[in-house]
């Protein structure tokens, strides 16, 4: 059996993504930018795909602008607010423990250009508290940045109450919504979002193309400097047939996304109850206030890494935290912020399922991951010290 | 009859390049950063790729970072050799008059920042001159960037001496090459160039993607932060259908590259021969040291704009200057780089001619060229001014 269990890493591009990216790079290849009429043809297809896209999120089609994908769209909007607050003298972020490192490594650049930044916790649920964001709020905040959803344990944060008190404060509130978008209603008027970040690979659109939604009024930042496309705040020739894919995709995902939800929330809670069998195991996160293909275990006495070699063998393509991170050495720092220790979130895996998701294949993870884990733990010394009490167990 | 003369603008994808991105969005689209087999097999085409685009260049596959497009790459380049100048004190940067805008506005950017930037002028040949930038040099210079071809009157530049020079001066030399690679052979080795900029879609590969060359030893300044992807140099999830499709491109263009510049030179020089008939006109740049497929002219008494709208109504897609800047009133700064005045450079044509150019359609469009500028000229004012003498000519 197959599975593809990693679909907040990357999704496989819809047939409608696919046949709009045939379309325009055999039909509509010309440079939006040009006067002639293959050029404006293309102008009118892009043009197109932003009202479209804008109106799956309630914004206007003049507060998005196409990006190569959600990191860049982070890092402007980033930027955006740190250049607005250089010029007004507030110079303070809030933002949270368990961004994605596109945020995290933004704000430690801003950091060494005098920015203070603090990091709200997450909590064991992994989700923020509302008092304590209005408590970090001060005078000199000129920006909080808070996901929408989070890429490891797919928890979703108060987004509209966050909007609220943010606007309520007159403080810009940016939220990286790359994991939400396609797969969460979002109205960015009804939400009181100033800025949002999002990537059409995420909800089965193309690699390499993302938007940045920036509320009427905000004065974007360039990140790449150039000619004047999107309205002279991001520089070089439009990526249409991406866009129009990314549109394709998004507008498949949103018509689809009640359905498909409920579907995935089924089999979500049925994988979580299968691999709540297994002892001292713990679910990552809150275990209703997740995405719907979201399932985030940790598990004592093993390390994830070895879990993914033998789920790849048994045909499932599973992780253990996000995908930009992995090689990497060091626990997630999603599980550190929601409480884990450092042995504990090394133990941990990450299954994202996706629309097609059957009952079968459910069945087949929980008994692959239940023998998986045992086998591992059946050589592993740190296993034998907790059995033999030599150590003791942290997840009961 | 259709012709498409504006290939520096942005080309039609070729057939190698379209499949290869099926390819890849059907067979390849794990997320190269992901340890089980689909994505392992993803990240083998992603290196793959970088390996056929190195030895084109004659690059190191380690040396070269896939980024969004040609934009991008600028930005990129100028911004690690002014961090690396601001480390060593050295805050001089050396470019020329006619860049392109991702070179000029960042090189604008820099100068907020306490760089100085001196531009060398080009010259009514639009080449620089070797001397001029000898002697431009300074103790505290940190870059040279001078474009390899211009997007807009196509003359190349002495890369390879400009490159000796700078190694000898031990400097770093950037090269914005976006309209050469391709186009020329390009060897970043014999011609010393340090960084090199790129983009897919002006070699019929795709929009959206390009990269930039960085010489083993250059430590690139991010401009997108986020995962650890390319070496922790460019953050975002890997576009591999665009790579894929990039590397399909560049290997067809290098392939070909020989038979198509002397069959686009041909029909440049008969292009160039059946428009210098028509009076007052004049070829702008260097009638030789320029790209096989870029035709240039102002034509007196007329504007820019006007010739391309009735070029398009018969069928020709042309362009007066860069794609990015079209809609902006400003005459061409290339143009003014080369000492046309301002009522001159409103009347410039730029044709740039695909590998599939005949002679057939070679004629049609200098009989085009020649009706419309007739036509047009009938009832223009300052025409009128000029024959009766109110004005002088200033193109013989």
């Amino acid at each position: 059996m197959q599975i593809y269990a990693d679909n907040a890493a990357t999704t496989k591009m819809s047939e409608a993504a696919i046949e709009a990216m045939n379309d325009c790079m055999r039909n509509w290849w010309g440079n939006p930018s040009s006067l002639y009429t293959i050029g404006q043809k293309a102008k009118e297809k892009l043009e197109e795909a932003r009202e479209e896209i804008a109106a799956i999120i309630n914004a206007s089609p003049r507060e998005i602008i196409f990006t190569s994908g959600g990191s860049e769209s982070d890092n402007q909007a980033l930027l955006t607010a740190a250049a607005k607050g250089n010029r007004s003298g507030k110079k303070h972020i809030i933002s949270s423990a368990f961004e994605h490192h596109a945020i995290l490594h933004t704000l430690n650049k801003l950091k060494k250009n005098g920015f203070e930044v603090t990091l709200l916790p997450v909590h064991e649920n992994g989700v923020i508290r509302l008092d304590e964001l209005e408590a970090a709020i001060r005078e000199d905040t000129c920006l909080v940045t808070i996901m929408t959803a989070n890429n490891e344990i797919g928890t979703i944060q108060p987004i509209a109450e966050i909007g609220e008190l943010c606007r309520r404060r007159g403080v810009i509130f940016h939220t990286d919504a790359v994991q939400a978008v396609g797969h969460l209603p979002i109205d960015v008027k009804a939400q009181n979002i100033d800025m949002l970040s999002a990537s059409a690979h995420k909800f089965h659109g193309p690699k390499g193309v993302g938007f940045l939604y920036a509320r009427k009024g905000i004065i974007l930042q360039n990140l790449i400097e150039g000619g004047a496309q999107e309205r002279g705040k991001r520089a070089g020739t439009e990526n249409l047939p991406g866009i129009t894919a990314m549109a394709a995709a998004l507008k498949e995902a949103a018509a689809n996304m009640e359905r498909d939800n409920a579907h995935k929330t089924e089999i979500r809670d049925y994988l979580i109850k299968g691999l709540s069998e297994i002892h001292h195991s713990a679910l990552n996160g809150d275990a209703k206030q997740r995405l719907a293909g979201n399932v985030n275990f940790s598990f004592e006495g093993i390390e994830g890494e070895s879990i993914l070699i033998l789920l790849d063998q048994m045909g499932i393509s599973a992780s253990s935290g996000s995908a930009c991170t992995s090689g990497a050495l060091d626990p997630s720092h999603v599980l550190l912020a929601i409480g884990r220790i450092h042995d504990v979130a090394h133990g941990s895996l990450r299954l994202t399922i996706g629309e097609d998701i059957t009952r079968e294949q459910a069945d087949y993870m929980i008994d692959s991951v239940k023998k998986v884990v045992a086998h591992l733990r059946s050589f592993s010394p740190v296993w034998r010290d907790l059995t033999e009490g030599k150590k003791e167990f942290i997840l009961k």
